[in-house]
């Protein structure tokens, strides 16, 4: 499978992760990516570095505000008295009416959504190129390869049109969705990241365009803790276009894979003709930020199924930390995938 | 003039602020109100204990929900492993579809607007008896006193229904507004704080029949930077009912003047019977957290215009922080205010 990565995501390295009141070092590390590669070269995959493809494909999905809020905001901060060196947000807007303010502080609370999510120097170009890989991804898929795989770092589903949040700063796989989509594809994004695909849920939440489809850890106590609960069904013209299928916390292969076969079932009634997947590994029983208990072999039954709709399709990475068989967990994924093919 | 002042504040002594993206200690300490105390009794003022008037004002003014996260949160924390001392939100609702979370993590991200509100072992008592001051000052005033003062401390101007926010638990000044509002009184709230009062504006902001009107610095570079700008003016039954009159930073006395008689003509124009004045100190020129330029002459001035409405009055304190003249701010404002009676 080819496997489109850039090393530009190493100039990403957030320090910060406010964790219950503690300030702790961020869980979204380089070295993330060091794991994943070492599983795809041990399962023999095929490295393809992203082209450039401008600033249309993001400019799609997110707002110029937004835009231009994350790749000046380090400068900008760094000019405040006494600012630290990553921008975290400290206050946010809590009103349906909430204007756009001119500072750098008020703007960072506009945006981010959590204390999670710092922009540091070189969070932007990092983020950038990640959203090139799942754009790369995405073409590679247009151009008749049957499967690509973007190893994506930040990753993306947490964010939102126009908020940063949950480590993850540009939507790729919203990015890569929308790509197709105005390519004529009929897509479905699946999300299999133990945390609830909010961001992506939230861009096309009122579209019938988009099929967007979330497995996830119950959020009444897990991260993203506000939205992910099964009666999110879309909003507008998007009533119906979103499913959600919030599990058990703890919740381990046979109960995941009763409830895919849910998602799977409304893809194939959605009549979808592209699938991209947000492919979070974090579901891991040995996850440091675990809500579920997959095991490794686990990972390859849910590619297995996955592949079983026999659609192109587009994994893009998103969580999955740094537990010692990260590495293993993709490999199995792949090779689970590629077994289906 | 009577001073309502319970020494229960003691027990909120907030240790963390996320200022900049760096945890200090919180401006809004006991201090204030030893500080406070004495341009009281150097004003020759009197002190008066508040009563318990027991959990209906609060209940009147704030969700059940909402109250029963502040007087439990700090224990649930407690409970957490690896957790702070003090409860910090990190995460946020960002959709208007938000759910309310089981979680106390989720919880405190749905009540709390900032990281700079952190509820510590004990802010709910501190919280409960600084609203029944500003009830008690409001009793009086309903029993015939032209006006009196509450010292309440934590502040309340900031807090919404459901939401902590910018040191702020119980809406003190919207509590004593409601309790008089139920007594068949025509309450006008005025709030001179140098930060807008958004939380007052929240609660009040579909009703017609309390007047709110904020002065504060122009909130596009200053806390809470998403609202107090001029447009807002209230919603549904409520629209006109809110006005707000944001300041250029550095504003002195002479402006601030001019924009005080904007404020005191529309709460003639409503035909307000009661005033209760969220009172800010924070306006000072050498405030910790200025934005403004009053000087202490100036507090005397902007009292003598607020009591030439010749309306009974309720002060309610609320921001201001540890400059040396605190104290003489207070005195200059009071003794201001009753050369007028």
């Amino acid at each position: 499978m080819k496997v489109v990565y850039s090393e530009k995501h190493q100039s990403h390295d957030p320090q910060t992760f406010l964790v219950r009141g503690r300030m702790t070092r961020s869980a979204e590390q380089p070295e993330r990516a060091d794991r994943l590669l070492a599983g795809i070269h041990a399962g023999g995959h095929t490295l393809v570095a992203p082209e450039d493809f401008g600033p249309g494909p993001r400019a799609a999905v997110h707002t110029p505000e937004y835009l231009e809020f994350l790749e000046t905001a380090w400068a900008r901060w760094q000019a405040l008295p006494d600012a630290s060196d990553e921008v975290i947000a400290n206050v946010r807007p809590m009103t349906g009416y909430a204007s756009y303010p001119t500072g750098i502080v008020g703007r960072a609370g506009y945006h981010m959504a959590d204390s999670g999510t710092p922009v540091g120097q070189g969070t932007w170009n990092a983020a950038v190129w990640a959203a090139h890989s799942a754009v790369h991804a995405a073409a590679l898929v247009a151009e008749g390869e049957r499967v690509a795989y973007a190893l994506c770092r930040p990753p993306g589903h947490h964010a939102y049109a126009d908020k940063a949040g949950g480590f993850c700063f540009l939507s790729n796989t919203a990015i890569a969705a929308e790509w197709l989509t105005r390519r004529r594809r009929r897509v479905a994004v699946l999300d299999v990241d133990v945390h609830h695909g909010n961001g992506t849920q939230g861009i096309f939440y009122r579209r019938p365009d988009v099929l967007t489809v979330s497995l996830h850890a119950d959020p009444a106590e897990f991260y993203p803790y506000f939205v992910g609960y099964a009666a999110e069904r879309g909003e507008g013209d998007g009533l119906g276009y979103n499913l959600n299928l919030p599990l058990a916390l703890g919740t381990a292969d046979d109960g995941y894979l009763q409830a895919l076969d849910i998602a799977l079932a409304r893809i194939r009634a959605f009549a979808a003709d592209t699938l991209v997947v947000a492919l979070g590994l974090d579901a891991y029983e040995g996850d440091p930020l675990k809500g579920l208990a997959i095991t490794t072999p686990g990972f390859a039954r849910i590619a297995q199924a996955i592949a079983g709709l026999k659609l192109p399709t587009v994994l893009v990475q998103e969580g999955g930390y740094l537990a010692p068989e990260l590495g293993d967990n993709i490999r199995s994924f792949l090779t689970g995938f590629e077994s289906r093919l």
